[in-house]
């Protein structure tokens, strides 16, 4: 056994691994094709909550990132100094999110989202005495039924309320649409685009994201901005979706069989404490590399049960490398990650914006 | 509005609130019954993660807690000196968690589990040159299908090996049944304590446990100890099961509606980071208080989407009390929660074993 792999062979289980070689493939792929296209990149670190990451990805070309929560933008910035163009994608409602939005907005370019009045009138409210106004994007529904305003005339209106509210600058428009979603995108934001024009406003941006659909971004050539997150890492869902390869998932569960009850049964120390319980419409709860024959059929929290047609062919000891369902949400449940460089683990670093939900 | 209902209108949202009313409620009412039965109660902490509820479970009458992981007791052993008495109920491997064991076994009574011969001769190795020796009972498989030994037979040989080890001592039989499984375990360790006994070995633990069917613990008569966890909080899935009501729900998620898209849609700040996937057979991922007519039927990370039949009748900025599904899995997602007496947010308690998944 090399040292490399001894490594990985003696760290604590279960524990997150995350290989940077593979990362930085990531990241170059999609900024090639961004750059290629007269895309802007704004990474959605929700993905990697790492601020170690979010510079590699300013680094390769990125404007600047997204963050869902306004905890999880002061994370991140308090964790660079290299980060300092921010969008919030997200309605942010109550005096005390939006005192912590004007202190991040007196540190870094920041802008924010929001599909409603209700959320308009209280940035307002919070903005008319900073310093700087804020900049705000409409939320637009393509499709995904999420959040977003259901026509580009809503789009229009509030883009008006917008530009027309003291403290706030109307910074365009915004929208996660479902996969495969690109002409959605292209016929709604045209048609708001020129609504808004119409009526004497400018939109400088226009963000789309989403992993599963990044690499046909540019068949909504009105975008001038993609927000993709999983990217980074990939996940089992992308691989199924024939997206990547498992030789382009960064992010791994390592793992130890703990017991072998049965001759077609094991458990491992992983569960949904570590996996989580996301499926993403897929059966089971995440891959071992190099055991296709094998199902991750059932979590608790701190077991996972493996079941095999045939013999299961693992003693208690083995470990073993699992790619998630799911990458995002397995980067919320661990304090730190294990960095992987050359097969042998670098690093440990705290995962900055963790658990991040206000 | 009064001062309580105040307290829980200003929260920054997602919180997730303990109401101590109901706590001490569930526990005393599975004291009374256990005590009623001549049963000893060994509550799991998985559920809440306090060391303050554990004190609370000792001083109804617990004679000691159950944790999952090594570091989980590490945790709950540092926030309280009244945690005296811990099992773990986990096959542990390797030399970094057997030290952490070790240096835990000096501090406090502590007792592990085993289902195999690989976890024995580890846990021998580090124990036969500490002061004292280690207490290991043998998990049973009762018909769970997840760790344990599958019969009665394989029990007794563990027994005699833990009985045999140096640095070891029998401590008795554990397991964790499926729902409704009182009867298969006493068949399995009536027939298992026969054999042991007839080794010449005493068995003078036989501990079982699970929320749904804790009520019926005294349908096994040969168990002397019960490890209910869930019970401290309950949650929909326990309702849906119904082993208990909505009043008797402890732990519920607050969460703000910011957006309202449609007139049958409605999104909360609340989503997968703080509800989790889990579904445990249910459909939906959460119960709205007073709102029958709701179903969550989407989250996506830091998103939950609320959908009715008719109209949603909600508007942007209205809080909401959700009950998850499953209420330990929460706790685990969140660095505190917020603890309410009498109607009004009393403290921030940190949640001290959160993550431990080592």
């Amino acid at each position: 056994m090399d040292k490399a792999q001894s490594a990985l062979e003696t760290a604590n289980t279960p524990a997150v691994l995350i290989d940077l070689e593979i990362v930085r493939r990531n990241i170059e792929r999609f900024q090639a094709y961004a750059d290629k296209h007269g895309l802007k990149v704004r990474p959605h670190i929700k993905t990697h909550k790492l601020p170690q990451l979010a510079e590699m990805q300013l680094s390769a070309g990125a404007i600047g990132i997204t963050c869902q929560k306004v905890s999880e933008a002061e994370a991140m910035v308090a964790g660079s100094p290299d980060i300092r163009d921010v969008l919030i994608t997200y309605n942010i409602l109550g005096e005390e999110k939006r005192d912590a939005l004007a202190a991040l907005a007196r540190k870094v370019a920041l802008s924010v989202v929001a599909d409603n009045e209700t959320v308009l009138d209280g940035l307002s409210s919070t903005f008319a005495s900073e310093p700087a106004p804020l900049t705000v994007l409409v939320e637009c529904n393509t499709g995904a039924d999420r959040c977003g305003v259901s026509s580009p005339q809503e789009a229009a209106a509030l883009a008006r309320r917008i530009a027309d509210a003291p403290g706030l600058v109307f910074g365009g428009l915004m929208t996660y649409p479902p996969a495969g979603g690109a002409l959605a995108v292209q016929t709604f934001m045209t048609h708001a685009k020129s609504l808004i024009e119409a009526a004497g406003i400018a939109v400088p941006v226009i963000t789309s994201g989403g992993t599963p659909s990044m690499m046909a971004a540019a068949e909504a050539p009105v975008s001038t901005e993609y927000r993709p997150g999983t990217y980074i890492y990939n996940d089992r869902s992308l691989v199924s979706r024939g997206v990547c390869s498992w030789d382009d998932c960064a992010l791994t569960v390592l793992a130890t069989v703990v017991s072998v009850p049965s001759r077609n049964r094991a458990i491992i120390d992983a569960g949904s404490k570590t996996l989580t319980s996301d499926l993403l419409g897929l059966s089971g709860y995440g891959h071992v590399l190099g055991r296709d024959d094998i199902t991750i059929d059932q979590l608790s929290e701190e077991h996972g049960r493996l079941v095999s047609d045939g013999a299961i062919n693992l003693k208690v000891g083995d470990r073993l490398r699992i790619v998630p369902n799911h990458a995002c949400v397995v980067t919320n449940m661990v304090d730190a990650v294990h960095i992987v460089e050359h097969g042998a683990i670098s690093a440990v670093w705290p995962v900055a914006a963790r658990g991040r939900i206000i």
